[in-house]
């Protein structure tokens, strides 16, 4: 009579101990959007692993001990660039095993929205630059994934809510707003369509001032009323081009 | 001459390790939605861990050290339930400091959509249990948050996309399918406006068949058009009731 040889230990019959669980790195990479002479930017920073030498990332940094998800991105745009009052939105976790190099890092993706004319950005770094959205074609780590979950985000969110807003000067001509929404969206829009849609909403306030300084002719000034926004209990801001 | 004393140690100027930051560990949490004789249910467990002894919490689990987030989530479901073929969407990640008494557990939140009637659900557990949507009040953890965030997501899906026909048998009458929307949107609606919206986007297929054993006048079968709808290059479905 044999014995049967005992099973081979693998992955299903060796519990794992609990030890083993608490072994992952957090981190938050931000997907920062900004807007500047009709085009959609993205704030990138050089990454600094041998790994990716010279490869453009996203910013990002491991979340503290004592930090909370959210706590450490506005830290990082904090630091970064000085800024302490954006539009910020968690969007999606990404967890493939082998994403970063020094071990198992699990990233949550945000994406900021910030308006470049009117924040004096504080740029902490040489190495941080404004890269329009279209030319980026590589990144360190999965940034491109990432980049591009938060792009289309982006783009869902225009056409719902009013986050356009967070990339212009707090007064703007229609032609920045429409030439705004046709950067994100990637579409050219009727003009007078545009416009009527607009103002059918009942959301833009009429400053009574013109734009000086534009190689065109001036525009009416605008400003966007987000105290009737807000007050409205739907909430609907429906642009369904 | 006094020396001034040396600052004390902090978070600010003692420098964290990077062994530090590896210490955390990851959960998947799923909120699986069902619906049953006109009420919206979630699939909930009895919580083991003392601290919560006879709570309910959500389906979740550490995410093992070979497995990504989306195969956590896939896992657990089969493990709990037997389905292998379900609807799934990441939502949102919770990663505050203490929610977890174990040590820190960042859990990335998932919602799920199934048929109770259509699936042979196969549950493993007698301590599993599917609890209509309004009556739940408490749970452990951070459970309610995330049920919370879970449903409002759900509710702004159903109003873009035919997520709803993964709550439905793939014959359903137009009693049932407004009678699904209103449980998850939390109104009454219409009985002719919702017809006539449905019939109007085109996604509606008449099966020549009729509802049996039913206490009410049968209704007509019907399917929904997921070819025709995929097809679509713009994907709207878009119910603005």
């Amino acid at each position: 009579m044999t014995r049967r040889p005992a099973a081979q230990p693998n992955i299903n019959t060796t519990p794992i101990s609990i030890a083993d669980y608490f072994k992952v790195a957090i981190s938050v990479d931000c997907v920062i959007f900004g807007f500047d002479e009709g085009v959609l930017k993205v704030l990138l920073i050089k990454c600094n692993l041998d790994e990716f030498n010279g490869e453009w990332s996203l910013l990002g940094d491991l979340v503290r001990p004592d930090e909370d998800l959210d706590k450490a991105s506005y830290r990082i745009l904090k630091e970064r660039t000085g800024l302490d009052d954006v539009y910020l939105e968690q969007v999606h976790t990404f967890g493939s095993l082998n994403r970063h190099p020094n071990g198992r890092v699990v990233t949550t993706a945000y994406y900021s929205l910030v308006n470049i004319q009117h924040h004096e950005l504080q740029l902490s770094d040489n190495e941080l630059h404004w890269h329009p959205f279209n030319e980026i074609r590589s990144m360190a780590f999965d940034h491109m994934q990432i980049l591009q979950t938060c792009y289309t985000r982006l783009q869902q969110k225009v056409l719902r809510e009013p986050v356009v807003f967070n990339l212009l000067p707090p007064k703007f001509s229609l032609r920045d707003l429409q030439s705004l929404y046709e950067a994100i969206l990637g579409v050219e829009m009727d003009r007078r369509n545009f416009r009527k849609k607009f103002f059918q909403m009942g959301f833009l306030v009429d400053t009574e001032q013109m734009e000086d300084n534009v190689p065109h002719r001036p525009g009416k000034l605008y400003k966007f009323n987000h105290r009737k926004y807000s007050k409205l209990s739907k909430k609907a801001l429906d642009i369904n081009f």
